[in-house]
């Protein structure tokens, strides 16, 4: 089933495909502070990526305050509709929609399988999301590219023993990425693929 | 009339003392956004707190859309009224309140000043406010700690010959402070407060 020369491309689709991570943060910010939560926004920001549950653990560590699951549900539905109200700014990143260049690459547009969170047990950065979906594309997960913005990809690249390559458009820094264990470090997709070779694809 | 002995603190306000990095990004991006011009929010948020001018040559670069002074003059006004829309939402950072520990630290806060952009030549990267701060207080800039939250503080503190603090509150990586620079690199005030024997001022 697998072809272990083959390498498919998973993408983290928010702040690797569509540039909308500083909408989740400032949605989120403005969730937490209408259930009277404070935290610094770069707080919020550095853990955008990462599952609803360790988030929450996360703020019962570094707030103080402990969360239910029924202010999980109220919060996560705060955050929804701030969201909503932010997301008709929101913009593809450069390279996002050049079907023409990943169609060069061989991508099959029509069987380009993507995977939500609902479909899997767990979110990033357990590797569940990128496993499912190289199972879909019937690829090998440990010849798969995982491209993420923020250090959970990498971490959940690593779970996953695919390779992480990071893109800057998320905000994080290169070295906060290379670090957590991207191979490369690109701005965004237009740039991956403008350095696609250095991955070691094949045209 | 300056003690080499004594250590002052020049903070840069925004993304130190105050959470409002992030709205300024947004801010920013809705500016361009409204004059045509698109810019990956990242972009932006890597170019906050430099000066106008170097804002404009980066864009210039980096887009290719050569901006004149009319159009330069419109773009700081929306970005303005579209910073002052969100401004009711911006709180200060942990720690920038807590008067009693800074005046423990023997700050005279009848005396602070405070430095806008207005009052010198050129904005960061240029050392001209943290000049004028250390200037105004009567304090050597080579005795002086310059508490910034991105790499355009950080080199601002080097033309000066003052020791660069980081902070992350403005959204950066550790990292890239530290590469910038930084001698320490914490949280927030606070952090920095909770660590201040790290950074030589003797209580």
């Amino acid at each position: 089933m697998t072809d272990k020369r083959r390498a498919a491309f998973l993408f983290d689709l928010d702040g690797t495909l569509v540039d909308s991570v500083y909408q989740h943060v400032l949605a989120w910010h403005e969730a937490l502070e209408a259930e009277g939560i404070e935290l610094s926004i770069w707080r919020i920001h550095r853990k955008i990526g990462m599952s609803g549950g360790l988030f929450t653990n996360m703020l019962l560590r570094e707030t103080g305050i402990a969360i239910d699951a029924p202010r999980i549900e109220h919060l996560r539905r705060l955050h929804a509709a701030a969201y909503n109200r932010r997301s008709a700014k929101i913009q593809p990143l450069p390279g996002a929609r050049e079907r023409r260049v990943l169609e060069t690459l061989g991508v099959d547009f029509d069987r380009v399988p993507v995977v939500t969170r609902d479909q899997v047990k767990y979110a990033k950065p357990d590797p569940d999301l990128f496993l499912a979906a190289a199972e879909r594309l019937g690829e090998n997960i440990e010849s798969a590219l995982v491209v993420g913005d923020s250090v959970w990809d990498m971490l959940a690249a690593r779970r996953a023993r695919a390779l992480g390559i990071g893109l800057l458009s998320g905000g994080y820094g290169m070295e906060e990425l290379e670090r957590a264990g991207a191979y490369r470090v690109y701005d965004d997709p237009a740039d991956l693929l403008k350095h696609i070779d250095e991955v070691g694809v094949r045209r």
